[in-house]
């Protein structure tokens, strides 16, 4: 947590009280890899039985625990398996070294927990192209087995925080038909995605019993709409890593049903919406909807140009309601759209209609509404069905601060 | 211009000598279109047998403006033509009301001049989506008409500036075979490309003998190298226009000629450097340039997504040697690269190689090298012998400040 940033006027008011996930204990203790007098690494170990998945960066220089995140998330195991979370450092373009870091700490893990290193799964985050002093963190094991609990989430949401203002976490319980299962999540921003501070991780347990192949699909699927139509500032971690360990200590198989699914959708889209709060900088929180589209992919190509449009943006950031930035947006995307069909609604005040300003628009109204936290962007295209919504926040001077004078 | 701009630091000394273009005639005055004291419509005539070529926005919502030029550029006439251009509102998203404005001007302009209404062309820069006032304008033709002058170019680049914080001007003669031509240019910018107040606008001027096709290939292969490799902010302006008129008063043919061309594109060079140079809050004239990519496509990917990056352009402003956000950037472009290939370097600085911090790499002379005006990103990619390279500047409190603030 980089000193001296207020908590985002966008917080939660308080970290939710999350539920015991039978079958998962947590640690997190100060290991001091760059922050002192905090914590600063987080263990996860979760009973054998366990299946996990994951979504990681589509990065092309993405970091060595991704690759070998990547290179195992796949396998089957009846032993259970570990995730090891360290902040402060992200071990990404460290070369060959940050393999050699990546293959201490699973060695280590792997001998404090007597799980194979194949169900390690680690992650790094915090600031790049540094070695990661890995003793710091290996000489802490013996520790954070110790310590590890089943009501230990709220340190490790404590643990993997960078730049964040505050720590994020979901629950969920859903009633199936054989009983009753929960879902708890924690998650880290901020920036979207700064590789130095602010990669996204994402760590969701639950106690039901799901395959691996059916976890992953389904954690892919929701990927899609919810991590994956959230953006700060376009930018892309090298780290970004989301794991879902399924214990299956209810003893309630929760494979392919929707319920179980709608509930881990609330979860994801939940810590979602809270990196976007916590996104560096932010004082709006802002969802773009588009519809009317030629295709859903359209709409998606559309809703992003506005939600990362600096333009538009900083006029969000200013209570400006400058919908002429959102035609710019919409005309640069490369998605198909016809100027004289476009209309534009700011919450529900219809501000252009039919390539002009709405007959019936007032400035005052516009501007009285842009002095929301929460602004609704909706563009109808005019010319399919396809619809997309995604969340962004607005960029400020307070975004100029933390990434202009943060590291030198 | 917006009031209170301070004068870009990285600005020129002073606005350059531009020669008398034979064949060509100015005249600027005040209108009152939007501004107040200020001139803000220029009229330039040029003389029959002038050839006019352009490029425009590839917005899907340009102007009305945008839409007449490209309807009327390729059409061929031995009777001149005239480029009427307006500050302070931009005739964009004004929906048939938009296409009425265009068409009372140029009918306007045709009665003033004597010249037929498809040898007008037209530009609007400005606040979006409010009703072009052009009877304001159309009632100055006379005035305009009678201010002609062959010396009036200045005035000119004056009357089309919004928050550009100076009026830009390049020039070149070049002695050819059977004599000397000249060409001028003035263009505006200066967020690229803010659709309220600052989008691109460049007309550019030679009394070279040149046939319209001839001079639209050279035009448009020029500007793959110039304005399209230039960004401020990521955003496309619905109105970015680049207007050439060859009045062949020299008599002298540069058709083709290798001499010609390679001067018309140090004009346009020039004047596309300068357009970052007044980039809205800009401090820092970066050029970015990408060497080894798979393709030439593939490093002009990558280096826009290092142009474009929020995260470097604030590193940059805040003259921190952040070189593993260029790493992220590389990373997140989609082009093909292999993290344990790059090479960075800034300015003659190796800062990284091989995936990592260079050997001999000491932070000090990083950001010792920061604290230039000028700053040159090199990357090396290492995969094949694709080149780009693309100018920027950096991301300040001061574009927060004028797009957050200006409109409301």
């Amino acid at each position: 947590m980089a000193e001296g940033l207020a908590q985002s006027p966008l917080a939660p008011d308080a970290f939710p009280d999350l539920p015991v996930i039978d079958g998962v204990r947590f640690a997190a203790v100060e290991a001091g890899v760059r922050y002192q007098g905090r914590k600063d690494v987080m263990l996860a170990v979760l009973q054998p039985g366990s299946t996990v998945a994951g979504v990681f960066t589509r990065s092309a220089t993405r970091s060595s625990n991704v690759l070998d995140c990547q290179a195992k998330i796949s396998g089957h195991s009846d032993e259970g398996a570990a995730i090891i979370v360290n902040s402060g450092n992200s071990n990404a373009f460290t070369g060959k070294a940050g393999d050699g870091s990546v293959a201490a700490i699973c060695e280590a893990v792997s001998a404090a927990t007597g799980l194979p290193q194949n169900r390690v799964f680690t992650s790094s985050t915090g600031v790049i192209g540094e070695r990661l002093p890995h003793d710091r963190i290996t000489s802490k094991l013996g520790d954070l087995v110790d310590a590890l609990d089943v009501s230990g989430i709220d340190g490790a949401a404590e643990a993997i925080m960078t730049t964040d203002t505050f720590p994020k976490g979901a629950c969920e319980e859903v009633a199936l038909p054989d009983g009753t299962v929960r879902i708890a999540g924690i998650a880290k921003g901020s920036g979207m995605i700064a590789p130095d501070m602010a990669t996204m991780l994402v760590y969701i347990f639950t106690d039901a019993q799901i395959e691996q192949s059916a976890l992953q699909s389904m954690v892919s699927r929701l990927n899609e709409r919810t991590f994956n139509c959230i953006t700060v500032d376009s930018d892309t971690s090298t780290s970004d890593t989301l794991l879902i360990g399924a214990t299956g200590a209810s003893g309630i198989c929760a494979d392919a049903d929707p319920a179980f699914e709608q509930a881990l959708h609330r979860v994801m889209l939940d810590l979602a919406h809270q990196v976007v709060r916590d996104g560096e900088g932010a004082t709006k929180f802002v969802t773009v909807s588009v519809t009317g589209a030629a295709s859903d992919a359209d709409a998606r190509t559309h809703a992003l140009s506005i939600a990362n449009s600096p333009l538009i943006k900083t006029a969000i950031a200013g209570e400006d309601p400058n919908w002429g930035r959102v035609v710019m947006a919409v005309g640069k995307s490369g998605a198909a759209a016809d100027r004289d069909l476009l209309t534009i609604r700011f919450g529900d005040i219809e501000v252009a209609r039919e390539g002009w300003v709405a007959e019936n628009y007032r400035e005052e109204d516009g501007a009285a509404y842009m002095k929301n936290p929460e602004i609704d962007i909706n563009v109808e295209i005019g010319l399919g069905t396809g619809s997309a919504t995604v969340w962004t926040c607005d960029l400020t001077h307070g975004y100029i601060s933390i990434n202009a004078d943060y590291r030198s």
